[in-house]
């Protein structure tokens, strides 16, 4: 039985991330989505709207379990009683910061195991940050995010 | 006939800059050296000061046009009807952001075409970021920037 | 439940090759361990040699498998009618070849999922190339090796 | 006017090739493909037989024209009075190997600019010698080269 | 005689700092530990601190001396009337920084030689930032850091 | 004092090696070059060749001492009673497999010290076996190698 555990911010999530979310999904028994925050870090969307995003894109995957998160992931997991945790990573710079983080994370509890899974391509370029750029200087999104963070997006950046 | 954008910040304009676009300038017809600036974001120089060092420093090629744009370069490219994009990549770390930014502006507009040119090692460390730092603490900064450039940075600096 | 596949040359099989075996093996129902050859290519030890060292070393671990298998690795997880494939992932430069690897049998068969793990840094320089190269020049091996493959490769070796 | 110089074994074809010699050609006056060989090397086609595969492949584009050729690609250059060499780069490991042949090319001939064009990321793992690899072991490579090279390759490894 | 320079801003002194400060004072005559700060940037100890800090904790070391320093370490490297700078490198990404980095320092003075020795393995994560990040959060950082930070860090954060 | 041990093939020594060893030389009060080989192994120079055109190249510096080598380096090390090596890295691809290197090494005899120098961006592209290709089909080599060197190997190639 794998039980697992993904994070990130999903400040929004973007296609890749549901992309990857599914396919995690597709190979746990049971997969917890924890969307990670920092009580002294900006956001675009709170913790609880991003929570909305994703109970609404993922309610029809009936092992997929959403939770809010402010502390350190590994203090998550431990909590959870859980081992595994799985992180997405795209074919370009971002490996040796994931290896990075996979190592400090087991220093800090030597009972987790990372997996990666590595992005489909067709997503690999879609970070939050650069959405969200985009989106500000009216590019065109619609490929970029599910209709409902499309939305939200426009509606949130105009009334800046 | 190639007709092509080459974008920056040029903030300020460096001897590597300045290597590039002459470069670039060599094998197109037309060469749109665009000004990219975001009026949310802080510069040392505002973009018609680079602009005013653009035209000074690019005066003898004809085939050479400057702009200033504060929106996505993929939009500059298609108001002027063009389909080329020209960076400038440098041995270094920056291969896997430029492609990434290629892939982002592909999404956005899947006519542009982005192309590569290696930066010359001689210039591959020239940063605008690395030298205004420099010039802050005292470096000598005359082999990393035209001379009328250096003239403004140190006025810039010392007067801050 | 996830049923896995673990593919490599293990020739022979490394400290590092038995360590992410093991971690695989803790976070799988079923593990499958195959042992990759292809007629035309040159191994110091036969795929029944590898096979042997592989039964022994992992006699303990009740829920892996052990295969030879000569063909595509796809064509293995098409049979076994599996879906994940691990592989071990080294803080250095193999994530590229990684990356590539996984897109290509992504290509091959597109209900194939591939997942890496993440080499402990304390295994990380133990290619099985460069153990053959060090005990062929007579370099101290039996912090690289299960003590049984030690033995086999001095024996191999010195017979050459 | 840009002409230029766009080389490779092209051992054989693949649609990545294609691709990436169509888009050149539409910035390209005028687009010369080299298939480069080497006497002492080992081939699976013969450079008549990609030649012949090259002309088929792409006789719809006047501005292409196709060459073979057994020597340094910047004497090919010289020869023809030209001054760009065009290479494709792949998302992942290859820069650093094109930006290094691109120095070494600046070396041997100043007057040569290389410029970079980014390899569409749907083409983006089909390397020549990968795709010989998996058809040898009867892997489907119909989505990865045309389909008169798919016929060929299949016929001359059957005959191996 | 070799007599070198290792700057940092140690913010705080890591294990991984420590660790490369005795390899580097064990192969020089002299080793100049630079603590270098910048009067615009903030930290989490003050210069004062992390002085007393590397006093205490390299006491034994006779043959290396601390330094504050406010300028370009290009200048402290002159007026010392010293060549060497010696910088240690991780497994990850950081080369490509260093790399520029060395280069930049070579146009500012070409008689500085800058010298690169790679982190063991078993620190190679712990970046001073990470460290506070997992301190603020309540991780463990024993094993990161020596214990009279450890005790200053908690102190500093818990008081924040 | 510092006492170093660089080795190298060195099938033919390059500009930039030579201009690495006596950037080594100036920091070393005494550094051993050694050239290795491997019986089993082709070469384009004989080692007595190579200690030949190093002999001849290095003649006016005292503090270099030249040896030949046939076995694994970290023997070389222990042999002459000595702990520090010096390797030279290119900007570009190479760290990873240094890195390696150092860390096998260091498993091997942990009383090693590994240090890393950059090459000269100057040299950066000329690898031997690079040099020899293009030296094989006519190109133009007087600036990447010594003369000698350059001599012998147009001599060596048009034998061949």
């Amino acid at each position: 039985m794998l039980k697992a555990v993904l994070p990130g911010s999903f400040d929004p999530p973007t296609n890749g991330h549901i992309n990857l979310i599914k396919r995690a999904a597709a190979i746990c028994d049971e997969l917890h989505v924890v969307i990670a925050y920092n009580k002294d870090k900006n956001y675009l969307f709170t913790p609880e709207e991003r929570l909305g995003f994703m109970k609404e894109l993922l309610k029809e995957y009936e092992n997929v379990k959403i939770h809010l998160w402010d502390s350190l992931i590994v203090n998550f997991v431990k909590k959870m009683e859980l081992h595994v945790i799985i992180r997405g990573v795209r074919a370009l710079a971002d490996f040796s910061y994931e290896f990075e983080l996979a190592m400090t994370n087991k220093m800090l509890n030597d009972d987790i195991e990372i997996i990666f899974m590595p992005t489909d391509p067709k997503y690999f370029v879609l970070r939050s940050s650069a959405i969200k750029e985009i989106a500000m200087l009216g590019g065109k999104i619609s490929t970029m995010v599910p209709p409902l963070v499309a939305e939200a997006l426009i509606e949130r950046l105009s009334s800046a």
